[in-house]
């Protein structure tokens, strides 16, 4: 059995470093293509310059961040009885540093592929497709590698050093590590990208009546910054995060028997981590069908993404029945991991259904555009709250059916096969912003017609991916934090009771309970609220900045003298990194605030007002809270901004008319909606999830009904 | 005992046939009023008639949808073993005709005081504040003194008649009739006032360039219609509601026993019924403190109105006190119904706070309309979005306090102590809308500018009242229905162990609890995205009618011909009533649906699946998200509406700057938010609240964990 065990994580630790060498190669075939004239490398230096300083800047707050949680957590290992494992520390640090490179590497490469897609583009549509994706595919295959890399180690150390529920108890905090980069990188990140992107059009567009991507604008380079920031290494860190914790979730499911038959335990341990592997071998291998040939359509480059894709679905679901019939886990368990697969990729298509303009929920709202912005508005915020319902549909089947099949532990399973594949979804994901940077870059340079013609084509299809991307983030979000949900009563009752597979039952009507549900339903309000001002606030001190280089140097509009590119990066990074700080406090704040509120009232008063009751009903609250709100939002703010593109193409009248105006307005109050506000509660909700998986053991002394 | 049981019901009837004749005197009263020229008197019967016609047409649609549901209540009891009573369908008739009743004299005297109030402010300022308060106590009264006159005969009725949990189970029904009538009242009310609303400004203010409430808008009477039919009628059905049920839950859980000692069982019964009793007195008493000199300032209106208020809770609170001693109930009872009254009275302020343009979160949002109007609506959204944290966090101390002083009864009387001044806070409520109306009608009749400038006064006055009016609607109807499910659960239990208090304990894990929290959490987004598109599409229908008059009435501009008032009239309320279908009858269905799915699947695999605890999650599910969405729009609508009139009173550049049109796209947004969307969401939590205990026998025989 031991053999088995470690044979599995042999298996998982071969395909991460095969996916290592793998996106190593790719990132050194992307750099070895042409980067241009000269003047196309200035400005991708400058991008890079920007964006390194943004990640230098991240991570300096990270560092502050890790140690502090780092100490906290050997503090708590050392109290005796505390329960809590002094190896956990250790796995905090590892999902940091894992989630924090791959996020480096990530950028890294998305920073030098914009100008190479660019000046692809200049010899043809395909060339400049292969090299944009091939940066998105680095990110996706060294997000997955290092994640399970590390889950694998040390999943191995501590199963040879540790009793099993301890083992696992540590792993968490392998996602927990994850999770304090995420709350940065999606968060800050989110922040950065939208101030400068709404500040850059506030005075450029609006004001100085200069085109987009136009070099003249002081922001242009901080905006261009942002798309990386807040889109290759947000959405990577995010999902980096989901998928580590499913994993995870799984394993300690297995391991404390929930919904498996005993003699299942290790069959069941290895089963994700086995999935997981094959499906970075799979997804590394389906990146190669992504390609196009020159005349194609928009149409012709989605279904190359899509054949990419669904072809790595396919396999990793047969390689899901291979596996699970083979480690004798049984139908009931490969139908849970199925059912997650099946509907990550549903909840795909509802969301692009409500968000791409192919379809008629986002032309009707681009039509009434006609009736003025504040149709616009109640359309699209009507459209957003109409979305909520397929996805719930679609988590609520995948929820019954995984439980019905294989308990909590299919539940989890459900998670990992929804994110089986996100080695090539996060590559199509990824792509977006480097094709996006790579418009903007031929505008910048001045490149030729047919260059910006193609590199708007691949954009295009970035939005599309971005959309769907949204959608599957969040659903698999939920997903993940029902999985840690689930570990972390089943930990609270497992190690409280010992009694295994015991179920935590709680009367609904606790007010303590009650009370955990409302205060986690008004954390992503809360939440969003912060982010959506934090947007505001940031976009205005670039506003000021950049009016304050049009008055001042000498110039600049007529395109004789070169803006300050860099005070607008300096103070996009600023304010990013210092508006996040009151969320993400918050965030993890408060369930560690309710866990000791409820260790300090086990013998007294305080314990009628707030127990381990309250941190249940708290992630209950805020799940079902924060799923609503993001993917209204996202959808809201996805169906603005292709609504407005479509007014751009030439329908109603085009870019300049009233429709047009009107549309705008619904695509600003979309972007912090899409980009900002609504992905951050995907960290939220994974958050609040694995601080209370991680600090389970401590509440194990309390008494919990 | 049931000599206290008697007793107390007779001060009870005493109290409501008192308040009852009140408000017959008041009305009287209001009738005797001057009804100024015949202009007004000509435009104020075009109201009138508007006014008929839309009760005339509601009430034959809820006379089918309580016909069908009396027909299937009358089956359910005739089934045997099924649990019910075949008086629940009695009391379900009476509980329709009682807030029929109450919107009915309510509607009929606000379409009459309008034009009075009108011709009293041409003499003064204070004789107009008297005539439309008196109008607004008429409706308070009326609805308090009805809600309590059929709880109290019924209750008596029942007592007689039948074992107390069955007595209990059937008065139920009342409620659930209530409900009935508020379906149609607010949400159809909702989509008529705002469709009017919405429709009236963009043709008459946009297109034809003439002021609002101008005789010349083919929709003016509409519009005026619509402040009767949804701030008055509507409003009224929903606290009409709110009030039954906190009743009705307070006596059903003293009967079961939850939370009071077994020979408390009596006292507890009757408690409820004698502090509404106290509290409509009261109320009616502190209506002639509203009253105010000839130079009165803003303030001083304000002022005048809430020495009524306060004095009015002031004066329920020591009655609860005496009452509470007085029945040996002990302090923890009459600390749970204090603490709901103190915070009845914390919400109203914190939603001022939020929505009045004497705080900082309106003048900065009025001050954000600089930055055009994307940036009011994202401020707006995120103010909305923050300020859920207030209501939340009262709601959440007032049930911990309640709950741990006493129990699930406090939880009910807490809800009920919110409730107990509702006499006078309705008033209070109802009373902006008569001076909205008179405004309207001062203007059209040409009436001299100071009548207009004190119309002006009482009617901005009525904005105040109205936000906070409906930030107290909505914490009592979360209150309303936590006490609703409170009894719902120990209905459940109580009849399935008979066990008396009971506790639910459910796996919190298990996915059909699961299942019906996601499913609870989209049915509100679902319901305000139905609302919202519905004003949307019946503005669309109104605007084409307008443009239509325009078009071809010759003379109209000119004010040469008059419009056709009736038409426009004719279309709002035939799209209201059809609008509010889809949404009214999900809130209907779904509930039912699930438990009659629970009821197939007891012996079979269709119970994996559903169950008695998926419509538990539904109901926790639902109020939880229903309560921060309502919260969330309500105030960012009442937010807008504020900025902008900020801005008209001078701010910012005043009527017509940018600034102004900035604002005035958050206004339009916001309308539908707070005046439909979100008011209809109060009667989504309590419906499904209450229908589940109304079929909670059913259910009784199904396994519940």
């Amino acid at each position: 059995m031991e053999f088995l065990l470690s044979s599995a994580n042999g298996i998982a630790l071969a395909a991460s470093l095969v996916g290592i060498g793998f996106a190593a190669y790719q990132l050194r075939w992307v750099i070895s293509q042409e980067s241009g004239n000269d003047r196309m490398r200035q400005i991708a230096s400058a991008i890079q310059r920007g964006a390194q300083a943004f990640l230098r800047r991240e991570y300096r707050a990270v560092v502050v961040l890790v140690a502090v949680v780092t100490l906290l957590l050997i503090v708590l290992g050392l109290i005796p009885g505390s329960g809590m494992s002094l190896w956990t520390p250790i796995a905090f640090v590892s999902g940091a540093l894992a989630s924090g490179l791959a996020g480096y590497i990530g950028m890294y490469t998305a920073v030098r592929a914009n100008v190479r897609t660019a000046q692809a583009a200049s010899k043809s549509l395909n060339s400049g497709l292969r090299v944009a994706f091939a940066s998105g595919t680095v990110m996706g295959t060294t997000v997955v590698s290092l994640a399970l890399l590390g889950i694998s180690l040390l999943f191995l150390l501590f199963a040879s050093q540790l009793p099993a529920r301890e083992a696992v108890s540590a792993l968490a905090g392998f996602g927990f590590g994850g999770t304090s980069i995420a709350i940065f990188a999606r968060v800050g990140g989110g922040i950065y990208t939208k101030a400068a992107d709404v500040g850059a059009d506030l005075v450029g567009k609006t004001e100085a009546g200069i085109p987009e991507d136009d070099p003249r604008n002081p922001a242009v380079i901080a905006d261009n910054v942002g798309d990386n920031v807040g889109d290759v290494a947000g959405m990577g860190s995010d999902l980096f995060e989901s998928y580590a914790s499913s994993i995870i979730a799984a394993i300690t499911l297995a391991t404390l028997g929930a919904g498996l038959a005993p003699d299942k335990t290790l069959a069941g341990q290895v089963f994700p981590v086995l999935v997981a592997a094959v499906g970075i071998l799979i997804s590394m291998g389906c990146t190669f069908l992504v390609r196009t040939q020159e005349s194609a359509t928009q149409e012709m480059l989605l279904g190359s993404l899509r054949r990419g894709v669904y072809t790595a679905s396919a396999l990793v679901a047969l390689a899901v029945v291979v596996l699970g019939l083979a480690l004798d886990l049984g139908w009931n368990v490969v139908i849970a991991t199925l059912s997650g697969l099946v509907g990550g990729v549903l909840i795909g298509y509802f969301t692009e259904y409500f968000t791409a303009d192919s379809y008629r929920p986002t032309q009707q709202l681009s039509e009434s555009a006609n009736g003025g912005p504040a149709i616009v508005i109640i359309r699209g915020l009507a459209l957003g709250m109409f979305s909520t319902v397929a996805p719930v549909v679609i988590v609520v089947v995948v929820t019954l059916i995984s439980a019905a099949t294989g308990g909590l532990y299919g539940v989890a399973m459900a998670a990992v096969g929804m994110l089986a594949t996100l080695g090539i979804t996060l590559a199509t994901d990824a792509y977006g912003p480097v094709a996006d940077n790579a418009g903007g870059i031929a505008e910048m340079a001045g490149l030729g017609k047919e260059v910006r013609t193609r590199t708007d084509a691949l954009d295009s299809l970035g939005n599309t991916t971005a959309a769907t991307g949204k959608g599957f983030a969040i659903g698999s979000a939920a997903m993940t934090a029902l999985a840690l949900n689930a570990a972390f009563v089943t930990a609270l009752m497992g190690a409280s009771a010992d009694a295994g597979a015991a179920i935590l039952r709680i009367d609904v009507l606790d007010p303590r309970f009650i009370t955990g549900l409302f205060l986690g339903a008004v954390l992503p309000y809360l939440f969003s609220a912060l982010a959506m001002l934090a947007v505001g606030n940031a976009a205005q001190r670039i506003v000021e900045e950049v009016r304050r280089q049009f008055r001042e140097i000498s110039g600049l509009m007529e395109g004789k003298a070169e803006p300050d590119y860099e005070t607008c990066v300096g103070i996009s990074t600023d304010s990013a990194i210092r508006q996040m700080i009151l969320p993400g406090l918050i965030a993890v704040v408060v369930p560690i605030a309710v866990a000791v509120l409820s260790l300090i009232g086990r013998d007294n008063i305080i314990g009628q007002f707030v127990g381990p009751t309250t941190l249940v009903g708290m992630l209950i609250g805020a799940l079902v809270s924060a799923f609503m709100l993001a993917v209204m939002m996202a959808n809201a703010g996805g169906a603005w901004d292709n609504a407005k593109k479509r007014i751009e193409a030439g329908h109603l009248g085009g870019k300049g008319s009233d429709a047009h105006k009107a549309a705008v307005v619904g695509d600003t109050v979309g972007d912090p909606f899409k980009d900002t506000a609504g992905p951050s509660l995907n960290i939220l909700l994974k958050l609040l999830a694995i601080v209370a998986l991680v600090i389970a053991p401590l509440l194990a002394t309390t008494p919990l009904v």
